[in-house]
């Protein structure tokens, strides 16, 4: 079974689209975790990464997540950012992470690497075959040589940043672009640059194994994108803390497969316990389950 | 001293702009090297950065290029995809090899990095603070949101992706865009994205801390984008392997700041063994220099 295939099999067995995102950071982890793990708030700022211990905390802060998270969700995503500001410890605990999870839960390591040919092959091994995660996040800008690296490997899927959640989409993925004489305009009169980009890699490679990301703070964009390809995975980052609309998004992505990443949303709710932090991320997490699967199944 | 006072203090000193690319891989490091660390050749294919005795091949490959190139260059570029292909222990290399590295010489952290604005900012913990790199490579395609938290670090170089070396560069950098209406277009009638790209972010940001990466394969393309950023550091690859050339790029850089990068030319020449590859690195790494010496200083 492929990485397309695990997600599939996934969906229809939980009727969610649900993505966990491990955006763990020691400096919004509530104060009873670093307590339990003898960490005193006034020692995050000078953690260099240094000591294994301190770094456990971050490892326990992931497995209640997943303990508690799952049942119900269909993947989760791996910020690599959060790890390696602490140096190869970090990298140590995103190891670790992965081994928790379980096999049939799909893995997303959010990465969004992307270089000349012969250094997106080393990044490709890294992320598939070292830490064998199903997919990756592979940022574009660099053209086809960049990214076909990663989807070489065709068991796995490899996420294109397309159209980002954050503010800075505006300034260069919505430039209005002029497509090359020799190649037809199939998308609109007016092209914008990420959509551009969707049409000339949905042409170049297969379906199953490219997917791409989306933000939800983009809903209108998102119908319009699925106008040019409506069966690869859209990975849809912004709900929550970003400010997307959960229903909105999906009426946008309709049939097609897709994930929806909350990540600040569900990791951080205000608690003051670990009892009650329990409470609120399963509460939370089900909710958002609950209701993609009322809107969609 | 801030980086770029570090950088022109020693291109001052040694009159040349090299920057040897420290894209170390287990697959290509010579047999004899492999037999001094007891890592049989077959074994390779199976390494999974779990072994640590076995990356101390890869430090000691390190450690001997630093030796023989750290009295010329200017500059070294690790480029982190070599390193994360064999997960944490990988990244305990970089740590250590930074170590090695002479406090006078400027470094680079490859790693094509860039995401959200608070995804960024680990990032940007990870390589400036928590490993003290004097520089980082960014991709710049999600927005000014997504670089500021890189360029927050006033003392240091952060090098945005302009026009990369590699072909895909075609795919989108040379999109022909149409500029946005509340905005002036002050560079030629055509526009295309990587021009707009320099454009933008040099008025937004300080040049001293701006650098931007600009493919040797791309000479009458740097020489056009400097007549729009004139005082940044252009670091340039592209060189060596990937076929641009050396003279033509330096004649279309003109006076300004430039890192000419070499990685696999400089470290990876055809020797029969140690003693002779030692020379070989030596011989190539002067030669470079010293060209880049005459032709500019």
């Amino acid at each position: 079974m492929n990485s397309f295939e695990k997600l599939n099999k996934r969906i229809r067995e939980k009727k969610n689209y649900l993505c966990v995102g491990l955006d763990s950071d020691l400096s919004k982890i509530p104060l009873f975790f670093l307590q339990n793990s003898g960490v005193a708030k006034k020692d995050i700022e000078y953690f260099t990464g240094k000591d294994l211990t301190k770094l456990n905390t971050l490892l326990d802060f992931n497995s209640v997540i997943i303990e508690l998270t799952k049942d119900i969700t269909i993947s989760y995503k791996i910020n690599f950012a959060f790890y390696e500001q602490y140096g190869a410890s970090g990298f140590k605990v995103i190891e670790k992470t992965l081994s928790l999870i379980p096999e049939e839960v799909f893995t997303i390591a959010d990465a969004k690497r992307g270089d000349i040919g012969n250094t997106s092959k080393a990044y490709a091994k890294a992320v598939f075959e070292t830490l064998n995660f199903d997919s990756v996040t592979v940022s574009p800008y660099m053209g086809s040589d960049s990214v076909s690296p990663f989807l070489e490997f065709e068991d796995k899927i490899t996420f294109l940043l397309c159209l980002t959640s954050n503010p800075g989409s505006n300034d260069f993925q919505k430039l209005e672009v002029k497509i090359p004489d020799q190649e037809k305009n199939t998308i609109n009169k007016q092209v914008f640059l990420y959509q551009y980009l969707m049409q000339k890699y949905s042409e170049q490679f297969r379906y199953q194994n490219i997917g791409f990301v989306v933000g939800a703070t983009h809903p209108t964009e998102i119908s319009d994108l699925r106008e040019i390809n409506q069966n690869s995975v859209f990975l849809i980052p912004g709900i929550g803390a970003q400010g997307g609309d959960l229903e909105q998004t999906l009426k946008a992505n309709g049939d097609s497969p897709c994930l929806i990443n909350v990540s600040r949303g569900i990791i951080y709710p205000e608690s003051d316990s670990l009892e009650n932090f329990k409470i609120r991320v399963n509460q939370i997490s089900n909710n958002y389950a609950d209701k993609i699967s009322q809107i969609c199944f």
